[in-house]
């Protein structure tokens, strides 16, 4: 149940994200919706297209489309009253990441998936949503960037299972895991912490 | 019936539009063919994906490859003619845009799907092709430009359900449905119309 | 048996064409082994949703994310030697392209498809991992290059049907239809040939 609540989380702060990441490209206020719902739903459609998993998330279930219109409205009335949307941008991202990443990570777990399916299924559904909406408001997608990202996905699933296998219940796991996600994202963009880059010499 | 003929109308304009898209790129034919062909299936193939509906349409009816063989090639030989391809792209696309939105929504509502999904699935039908083909040809998605696109999508797809629920026959709603995408999309290009914009102040 | 281990060599290639294609963008290693995987998997997983095959090969068979893991590695490794990727990634790439174009039309074909939906999976199976790795990484698609490269592919798997409609077995049609897009291929490259361009006069 509590999985279920966030997973809608997940798809709010992901809708609030891609509309902040349009937001300087003077789209009319359907446009906005449209691509809000394909980054909040790209993470979790992708997720249930691999597993198999039919009717996906969002037809089987209605509300989280409510979810998203409700978010995207809020994000734009926001952006009416405070225009700087960088940290709001990035905290939404990287709360949607660790969301996916982890609910990715759960799902593919309860239909036993072996551990390195788990991770990578986790990782995926993690970033796919934000690759989407990068692609598709023509930037370079976050994941491309230097700072820590696909690797805090990776981490915070992997941490997930490990917990897991040390004993420690479903639940607490899966926080523990979230907070990892968060946690590197945002010490590595508070800190400008990176890990060492791979280039060529 | 009129339904498969629509359908088969979508693919043939969708895939004249990505011909039209790639014309300046100095692709050869082959490769003109490939990006008219994801162009042509790649909105109807995602809502046959999402919607579970196998073999998809492409898949198990051969007819829509050579429909998008023929148009291919017609529209290349039309581009020797006449090379000025910005209005034919436009209205291409335009009519594109609405085949599909009408024929995701109709589908989707024949799976019984709640309003909202029928609407979300029918704009999302009818937005993919373009937004890949775009995406393809490393332009900026129609969708992301100011005029009214996923507007139209979303007004024909909710016009269609709403006439319905009027009583109207389906095939009728069909048709306002189409007409009003293509009256929307193609009055905001005439007259330079558009919602009014979400921007920041 | 050989059509297995063809398809983990047509999986590392593409790994290793992921982690050239993103050589000097600065990624942590984490981050080149996600654009390595999404690379890797794009093409075979397209091919498996699309013909319904559940589970998806790299999940019903978690070998092909560990030769990834390793391919990954091994060209990191590489790189660190010798930095002209120039060179080692237009070979992956054409092996990975060649592979994955046979495999899918392979496929497609003990399916019981029809002839001209063999080619068009097998094409779109072997230029879709290019694709996404090319969009991802910010590049203009190989696809959409001047050198003949969608071309190579729908000739390759013509040529597997054609060879065994003239009673060859299936294997050395294979083995043909591999040498005819790697040779294609390379003979354009190396001699810059080009099929006539579609331009606008």
């Amino acid at each position: 149940m509590i999985f279920y609540y966030l997973d809608l989380l997940g798809v709010a702060v992901f809708a609030v994200s891609g509309v902040l990441a349009v937001s300087r490209r003077g789209l009319d206020l359907f446009g906005v919706l449209v691509v809000a719902t394909l980054t909040a739903i790209g993470g979790g459609t992708l997720r249930d297209l691999l597993l198999d998993r039919h009717p996906i998330f969002w037809i089987a279930d209605p509300i989280y489309l409510l979810v998203i219109a409700v978010a995207t409205l809020g994000a734009v009335l926001y952006m009416r009253i405070r225009s700087h949307p960088g940290k709001v941008f990035l905290l939404a991202d990287t709360l949607g990441l660790a969301l996916f990443t982890l609910s990715g990570a759960q799902i593919a777990e309860s239909l036993d998936m072996s551990p390195g399916i788990v991770v990578v299924m986790g990782t995926m559904t993690g970033v796919a949503g934000g690759v989407m909406r990068d692609m598709l408001s023509g930037k370079i997608p976050l994941i491309l960037r230097r700072d820590i990202y696909a690797t805090a996905a990776l981490a915070g699933a992997t941490l997930y299972l490990l917990l897991q296998a040390l004993t420690m219940p479903r639940s607490w796991a899966f926080a523990f895991g979230l907070a990892a996600v968060v946690g590197l994202r945002l010490i590595a963009i508070l800190h400008g912490l990176r890990l060492p880059v791979f280039r060529i010499p």
